[in-house]
């Protein structure tokens, strides 16, 4: 096969979410949207749901629907871009509780859907999804009088803890909500690790699940290994790749291996990437190309089958960073192309 | 819906590929590797084979596999990576051609499928794929008796019209393989703009294609049209996103679009991008988000309900500089949530 593996320990993933929840007072939710991380929203739905996940967090009313196929009738499904044009019959059929972001989407989700749960989210400071404050203020008492079932919002710079950001969101949420009797969220995995006093009803991680930073205690849940096409000797001064960017220093053997951008092996990581053969680092050479990339294997006594790029050495913020990115970002680009091995 | 759009003009890739092969003297082949570069290889194979292409080129076996499910028989794949260990079943079953790229890899093809169709791939110096011109020396007049049906190489700085690369590997690939029967292909979309002399029997365009350089006469082919989720004020000074990257210069009117870096939409083009509003640029300002992005619509006399990314204003190439990556890898990242919308 010329796939490379990406494996999925979805046990790790279940005691991370484990970990996360030991840690939150009330309630502990799980974030599956863009594809659960690119993981697999159905996969990573059901194995949370089976270790005790009843409230799940999507992007779009079309992430709810395929996760609501997935796992089932039971577990509430929030959808964060709320009730859009067109949402009404996926937040029906699939029994979504939209996220109200502004007036507009209130009047849309009362009028379309009169009785159907909803959420609230405020904007407490991100500018970026949620009702203003004001905006809040005047409909505030209409919203609480039809019972939404939570009401949230979203911490901007929660991956630092001594941001004076977060303060000043927590104290904006606080006055927005204290005193409502409706259940609250304001974290999700930087927001929980700040402490209970982020926590309120509900937490809700996303990228701690997945194995990434900010939750330094992770367990990895991926590991990713490329097989390798073909290895050859390369003499010093010969050029490899496009653009003729790496130049053998010395005389080299190179190996290439089946996996490029098009996987989400982001181009520029470039060479600052490194495979390993064992515990033995193997240096990304020249440009990342769509579907391949060279690597030297010339301290290796033997030409190896596979090269690893996610696993026991590296995590998936390790090779963000390569790639001057953050985890997220290379979880959410893994491609399609790859043999997916689920680990329970 | 929340989905963005993504609209593909089949139409516009025909004519892209006609356009080149009319540039060429011998066959024009359709490289559809990477899901037909992110748009879909049924789709796209199954118009390209409408307009007339005979040869069609993948990555891997498994490519191949889907690819011919969708154009059926007739049309030759052929399938860059080789024949790798366990590729035999889908060589044989999907009819696909492997470009052998070893003296391992043609082993293998001769003892597992004897008699099946098989092409060449040499290496005339990017040093990433294909055979060097010792290990050739040694097997040519062996393969050569079994009939390869092409014998190719790749050129590593063919968007580089003046780089000496470009000579060194022409006249490389012919010392290997002037005065052989098989059929010659050395160029793609850069390597069939080089002119005549890089042609052979077949070029095999890709990103000219798809409306991407360095094929600059190339019509664009896709158009992204990313939903308003909602619109707010932001008063001069308030920051706007995750880390509190951007602070709004003055009083501003910030959309918040359903679309970020899940969907492909790179990271790193954080606030380098800019989005249409007719014929209205919008900036993007703060981080992109993983299924969002915040844009300053200030400038409007309206709020937008959808703001353009790619299309009439951008092309796949503008978005890449801002990205600081190449269109390839714009076209191979666009995600799963959109919307497609098949135009021809």
């Amino acid at each position: 096969m010329t796939s490379a593996t990406l494996s999925i320990d979805l046990g790790a993933l279940v005691r991370n979410w484990q970990a996360l929840d030991a840690l939150s007072e009330g309630e502990t939710g799980a974030v599956v949207k863009a594809n659960g991380y690119g993981l697999g929203a159905p996969v990573v739905g059901r194995a949370l749901m089976r270790a005790g996940v009843r409230s799940f967090f999507v992007a779009t009313a079309e992430e709810g629907n395929i996760l609501r196929a997935a796992i089932g009738q039971g577990p509430d499904i929030y959808v964060f871009s709320g009730h859009m044009a067109g949402d009404t019959k996926p937040m029906r059929e699939a029994a979504l509780t939209p996220l109200l972001n502004s007036v507009d989407q209130m009047l849309r989700h009362v009028e379309a859907l009169p009785g159907h749960p909803f959420g609230i989210q405020l904007d407490s400071g991100m500018n970026r999804l949620g009702m203003e404050p004001g905006e809040w203020s005047a409909v505030r008492d209409i919203a609480v009088a039809q019972g939404p079932t939570l009401i949230m919002s979203h911490l901007a710079c929660a991956d630092e803890p001594d941001h004076a950001m977060n303060a000043h969101q927590l104290a904006e949420f606080r006055a927005m909500t204290d005193g409502l009797e409706a259940r609250r969220s304001l974290a999700a995995t930087g927001g929980t690790l700040l402490g209970r006093p982020y926590h309120f009803d509900m937490t809700r991680p996303g990228i701690g699940l997945y194995g990434g930073l900010p939750f330094v205690d992770a367990v990895p849940v991926v590991t990713l290994d490329l097989p390798v096409i073909q290895v050859r000797d390369v003499m010093q001064g010969e050029t490899v790749g496009y653009g003729n960017t790496w130049t053998a220093p010395r005389d080299a053997r190179i190996a290439t291996v089946s996996g490029g951008y098009a996987d989400g092996l982001i181009r520029a990581m470039g060479s600052k990437a490194t495979l390993f053969a064992g515990d033995v680092p193997c240096p990304v050479v020249g440009r990342v190309s769509m579907d391949l990339m060279t690597v030297d294997v010339t301290e290796l006594d033997h030409d190896p089958a596979e090269l690893q790029l996610m696993g026991r050495h590296q995590s998936v913020d390790t090779v963000a960073e390569a790639a001057g990115t953050i985890g997220y970002e290379i979880l959410t680009s893994l491609g399609l192309r790859y043999a997916r091995n689920l680990m329970t």
